[in-house]
């Protein structure tokens, strides 16, 4: 490529305060260093978790920074020591990444690789402490190693996944965070049994792809629980087959939920990352072989408590990150659900804006307003 | 059998108060009703369980009792509808049961029978709601649905599990309930892998049988944890390789734990029912892929409390009851387990007594010496 090796002037949506909207700026992005890759953007989503670092209400401020982490694009050149991925590859970002080396990575089970395991609080690169990208020299910040809202990003090898290039990277775009985070909760950690009765607590992007997981699974009930009730007509495209508003009930919701299913829900998935709402997912589980699992994240000062007896009863609790995916490795396999019709992607795309329209992306997530909204990088 | 049908007088060790010694009476066996079966115990031994409803400390007094669940006896005779077993038949008495027609006996995961889960409350029989023991008429309430202490007792034919007869009734009998408690834990529960490392909080007999069931799922490290340190000699012969007292310590024994052992153990057991034991056994487990095991049984009002990031770093919490064993389909192949040499029973036996000399077992315990002290009935 005409441009490998040399630095790219692009555009870029800065966020150059906590809260103030987004700036489109003309950035330099400087080539890949050793183990990184230089990716061009073509789709991008927006994700709580960019509004939440954003806000930055608690969280270390890191700016001026370039937010964005689901996103789907196209390699334009890679350092030294890459040889996984070439330019041209179509990739997948992940705000987490896989290295292959480390104990984690090796250990069948988990997925929180130890050199590039999410960490919101660097702006920079982990390969020489550096960003990338920079405004007349001075630097602009990276979010999670991958920093989507720009039209070129550098990221680690490690965390981009390279997929199947039939895929349409305006729908597989989603995968990259918060569709695979509660679909994998569902496939890879509650694995609810065929004819099993599944609870979903909170109905956004990450609950409904929890419920499609466990429709795909093969669950007949799934019960979703929401306290906002315009979620509900919604969320039946994704598997669901019956509402609780905990609002419309006197009674704490797990002893609703044990009412309507004789004693407890097979397995539950906690979407809402409210301390409450996770204790409702443990203690809703039948006893015997109720599993409940975590993936909402809570507030820093949350504390989960229960009475021991809970746990003796035979309920099994856990919690995932990222669904427990390895995104290298396991991010292909669900293009591949999506290219096999397994998987249905087009019912969490409810809104598509440019790039220069970013800020309204944010507008409509504030409203709660539809599930994912995709950003097209070229007009 | 002679005595078929009749009532049996026989020598019985009865609780007419809460913490008074056990005083030896002519007891009354009155028959076994339908799907009863009355049972000649051989040996019996003293578990934690017995004392503490017979401290009644907290407990609902039931009182006079017959107490005792850990057992080995030959069925004398049995009541309408019993087919399982016949006269003559080994058996090992089980304080929870296994009725095989509920969801629970049907699930593959569950031993949580929904008619004969424990109920330390009841006195007396499910079938009619009476006590099978008399003294001059008056009842004298059975403990747990098994009684031991007592030349013959009846029992409901799902908590008897029938075994081998080949297999040394004073040898077996300690798996009725402790040892197998913690074995099942461990392998049926924690499922240490090959080569793993696997810490267990208290090596009381429960402990002492989960160290056993790591050593034989093939644990390479296994970490005993006590307060009392003249149990770690002992425990080397159950596969205890380490030992952390936390009073050698000064920082929280999950930190002592997760330093020992490159950022946590693998799998722990947890087998002492403190609820600040059960959180450092939770919070010990490894990132990414650890599972903790509850065995212990806490006090009414203990709260488990720790931060859910804990669990969305990808931490199991699970309980157990009873090792998840099914009393009767399981007990049979530990049984076998221990007469392949797989399983050594004979170093949890520390002591043997007469069944005469009872409340001197209940001495034993009260000291803390020894693992489990055989009852034998006949002198």
């Amino acid at each position: 490529m005409a441009t490998a090796g040399k630095v790219i002037k692009c555009k870029a949506a800065v966020a150059w305060e906590a809260g103030k909207p987004l700036s489109m700026e003309e950035v330099e992005v400087a080539p890949p260093q050793a183990m990184e890759v230089r990716v061009k953007i073509l789709f991008t989503s927006l994700c709580h978790t960019d509004v939440y670092f954003w806000e930055a209400k608690g969280q270390t401020p890191v700016f001026p920074r370039i937010f964005g982490h689901e996103a789907g694009g196209i390699v334009e050149s890679v350092g030294e020591g890459v040889t996984d991925v070439a330019p041209g590859d179509h990739v997948l970002p992940v705000f987490t990444g896989e290295c292959k080396e480390c104990a984690h990575c090796k250990s069948a089970e988990s997925n929180m690789c130890d050199l590039l395991r999410i960490n919101t609080d660097r702006g920079v690169m982990i390969g020489d402490g550096k960003s990338r990208f920079s405004i007349n020299g001075k630097p602009i910040y990276h979010f999670v190693g991958t920093s989507t809202f720009s039209e070129y990003t550098v990221m680690h090898v490690g965390c981009v996944a390279k997929i199947n290039p039939e895929a349409p990277l305006d729908k597989v775009c989603v995968l990259s965070c918060g569709i695979s985070t509660g679909l994998g909760a569902s496939i890879n950690v509650a694995k609810p049994p065929k004819g099993s009765t599944v609870a979903i607590f909170g109905l956004g992007a990450v609950g409904l792809a929890a419920a499609e997981g466990a429709r795909i699974a093969g669950a007949s009930r799934i019960i979703g629980i929401d306290l906002n009730p315009n979620r509900f007509e919604e969320a039946r495209k994704f598997g669901c087959t019956e509402f609780v508003n905990p609002k419309d009930h006197k009674k704490p919701v797990q002893e609703v939920l044990a009412e309507m299913t004789n004693g407890g829900v097979d397995r539950s998935v906690e979407c809402t990352g409210n301390i409450n709402a996770m204790i409702q997912a443990f203690e809703c589980v039948h006893d015997g072989w109720g599993v409940a699992v975590l993936v909402g994240v809570p507030h820093k000062d949350a504390e989960f408590k229960t009475h021991p007896m809970n746990f003796l009863n035979e309920r099994t609790l856990k919690g995932t990150f990222f669904g427990n995916f390895k995104p290298r490795t396991d991010l292909p396999n669900v293009v591949e659900l999506y290219m096999k019709k397994e998987l249905e992607l087009e019912k969490f795309i409810t809104h598509t804006v440019t790039f220069s329209e970013i800020n309204h992306a944010f507008d409509l997530m504030a409203k709660g307003e539809g599930i994912r909204c995709i950003i097209r990088m070229e007009n």
